[in-house]
């Protein structure tokens, strides 16, 4: 019992500090996953946020970088860190079923470019987490951590709910519309989207091309830095990607902001169907900001959604005819409407499309110029009572389409307990200072609540 | 009249030796735009390449580039070179009229970036060459310099037309099916069209995206890496380009091949719609190279040249909807069916459409791991007669819509003394490499035509 609860003490640990231990030695890898693997035991069932999970694959992976630290090699920078994949993720020799039947007991020959990533840094595959079907919108087996009944979200739900859950210090996930953020603001932890382009995509299950990013799912800022570095990079099979050097993201994220980061609160299309209680914890934010707050002037954001929806069903029309041709009758009734509405889709509207991100980034430009970051919900509210509807991505698709860096930290609690997250966006490209800017704000916010604590 | 001599002794020298006089000041800029404007004078009224000309303007830059030198500043590459430029691509206060009705009188107010390192490398901007529609396939007023009733080809017409009537010593073009090789074919000139993403397009009229291709025409290999040098680049705003170092193309194409070069016949789409000449010339050439030349073992191609047409069509229907928007009567009857017809494609066709180049790359990839070039014909054959078709394009499309380098060198004579080009294509990225053979094979070719003038 004693050694349970030590194990339940490893788990209250970040990413950042479980490295450090155990590149020192201080911690054995085999430790951290048998403490994983615990909680796991006891919480999978209710959660469900594992696809695919073989403790003794995992176990072995953590004996092999035991070993390899004890006999004094060079340690990775993810050493002996258990890390969660979303089963959109192609994982060599094990199972990789993209949330539908139609790829059951598919197993990959190739890791994705970010799962060689992962090993060369000494990370321990886990599992593979829970996805809805096609990281579309129909539902997994995951329930909220927070509470059972309730939508832990989409479409990376196992990622969100496995972190939430303490299962795993961190997960990797992916968003084309909401899939990162949304999940994680209803889990209650961070999610981090990066730029469009900062992460190879080679391996992942592509749904749309123009909109497909990778995310990573933690308990904070840092430890989604950590992760994130490992993650970004140049592949020439992505021409999404650029060979140009990557923002170092956590070295960035743990440092203090030269000057004090300015915000700006952006009352982006959807705000009047947010939650109340959702919009009271904004204006309090912005409150407490002060005069460090001022009103976005935001650019015309009234197409944005359906331009975002037309390239994402435009591209799922031509990337899912795979799925389609192998089995159309094991597709859910939502992914066949949005297959189809994308096969009626004309070239010349795609191709106008595409033509938006630049110009939304230009509108955006006039706000990255005075502030480091634009305030916004994370989602309408706190995660909808239900497990089919995996809620709306509204205050996300808008970021997705313009590529631009955002982060979901979970600030505010619902009445009935359920967490909800603050989106922070970011200038395209300005992760790292991004990631720099929600550290001060949660630090800021810490420093208000111990005084007001003292008085 | 001696020295109207000497001028056209001036305009016999190609660009390679012009520059080295122009910068040793054996020949002053003045004296060369002269000997320029005299041919002009000569023979525009019979060929009319020149969309605009001003004489005074041409000289205005000679004076000021002759003061520079003598002051002693640094010289560009192409000092004192005059270059014409096809009349869509913008030139600030100079009108660019992109060959339709609608666009007359247009003055642009800023130069398109290669404008913008032609100046900066010291080149005169002589005057736009005539295009056909919007680069499209309907006639400009372009005659061929070697036969008046004949077609010079198109798109790039004018560009063709002035070098192979000596009028200017390069000039600048724009590849979207056929448009840099086959004018220059029939004109009898070198055409030159680098990889696709080597030279930035950004201030050049944009028909479709992921075929557009700036290429450029002399007459030698040499000039036309000379002025290619200056045109590749990085700009950002052409997504098309990278940042990477750029080929030397004028220093490599100039050397020595390290290992004499291999060749592969092309027996390309179209071969048995070819003019018989033509498919007697190239046999003739692929005899001559023996063993250096094998039969190329070409991947499927039966669906290319329909490929490329879609993206072109689809990209067009969006790209010329201002031109519609302006005036749809104003244009052609052929430019409103290819623009009709791109309304028509689907977004899932043109999506999977894009595939192709990759696809097409890589079934070359077996060809170009054994052979320095392929070797093709340019066009059908010699120039048709009449001036409204300006010919087929059905050997270039295939190889714009790989992005992979081409050039023809006018090698062959039809029984009517119409030039006919022979082309060569090389792997995507290979440029240099590409000129430097087919540098080897004209210095072949002469070194065999010497030995049998003296048996």
């Amino acid at each position: 019992m004693a050694h349970s609860v030590n194990r339940q003490a490893i788990l209250g640990l970040g990413a950042v500090a479980l490295r450090d231990r155990l590149a020192s030695g201080a911690l054995s890898a085999v430790e951290l996953v048998e403490a994983c693997l615990e909680r796991i035991g006891e919480h999978e069932e209710q959660i469900g946020a594992w696809a695919w999970l073989d403790g003794d694959h995992a176990l072995q992976q953590a004996q092999r970088l035991d070993q390899w630290r004890k006999a004094g090699r060079p340690l990775g920078p993810l050493h002996g860190l258990p890390v969660g994949l979303k089963d959109i993720i192609d994982t060599k020799g094990i199972p990789t079923e993209n949330g539908t039947p139609i790829d059951a007991g598919r197993v990959p020959t190739e890791d994705a470019w970010i799962v060689a990533r992962l090993r060369a840094a000494g990370a321990i595959i886990l599992g593979k987490t829970v996805t809805t079907e096609g990281a579309f919108m129909h539902a997994g087996k995951t329930r909220n951590p927070h509470n059972p009944d309730h939508t832990p979200g989409g479409s990376s739900q196992g990622s969100a709910a496995a972190v939430a859950a303490g299962m795993v210090p961190f997960a990797v996930g992916t968003q084309t519309g909401g899939s990162v953020i949304r999940p994680a603001s209803f889990c209650g932890v961070v999610g981090f989207k990066p730029s469009f382009g900062l992460i190879p995509r080679t391996g992942i299950l592509s749904q749309s091309p123009h909109l497909d990013t990778v995310g990573v799912f933690a308990r904070s800022i840092e430890d989604c830095a950590l992760l994130s570095d490992v993650l970004t990079g140049y592949d020439p099979l992505d021409t999404a990607t650029s060979a140009v050097p990557m923002p170092r993201m956590l070295d960035v994220a743990a440092s203090k902001p030269p000057v004090l980061p300015d915000f700006a609160l952006g009352r982006i299309p959807g705000w009047d169907q947010a939650d109340p209680q959702m919009i009271d914890a904004i204006e309090e934010l912005v409150a407490i900001l002060d005069d460090k707050c001022f009103d976005a002037p935001l650019p015309e954001l009234g197409q944005a959604a359906q331009t975002r929806e037309l390239i994402n069903f435009a591209e799922m029309a031509k990337c899912y005819y795979h799925f389609e041709a192998r089995g159309r009758d094991q597709l859910s009734e939502k992914l066949c409407a949005a297959i189809d509405h994308g096969k009626d889709v004309m070239a010349r509207d795609y191709i106008s499309a595409l033509d938006w991100r630049d110009v939304l980034n230009a509108g955006l430009e006039a706000i990255f110029n005075r502030a480091d970051a634009i305030i916004c919900p994370a989602a309408l509210g706190p995660a909808p009572e239900g497990l089919d509807d995996t809620g709306s991505p509204i205050f996300n698709g808008l970021w997705t389409l313009a590529g631009v860096p955002v982060v979901t930290i979970p600030l505010f609690v619902a009445e009935n307990g359920m967490p909800m997250g603050v989106q922070l966006v970011g200038r395209r490209g300005d992760d790292a200072r991004l990631l720099r800017t929600a550290r001060w704000l949660t630090s800021h916010l810490e420093t208000i609540e111990d005084r007001e604590l003292k008085l």
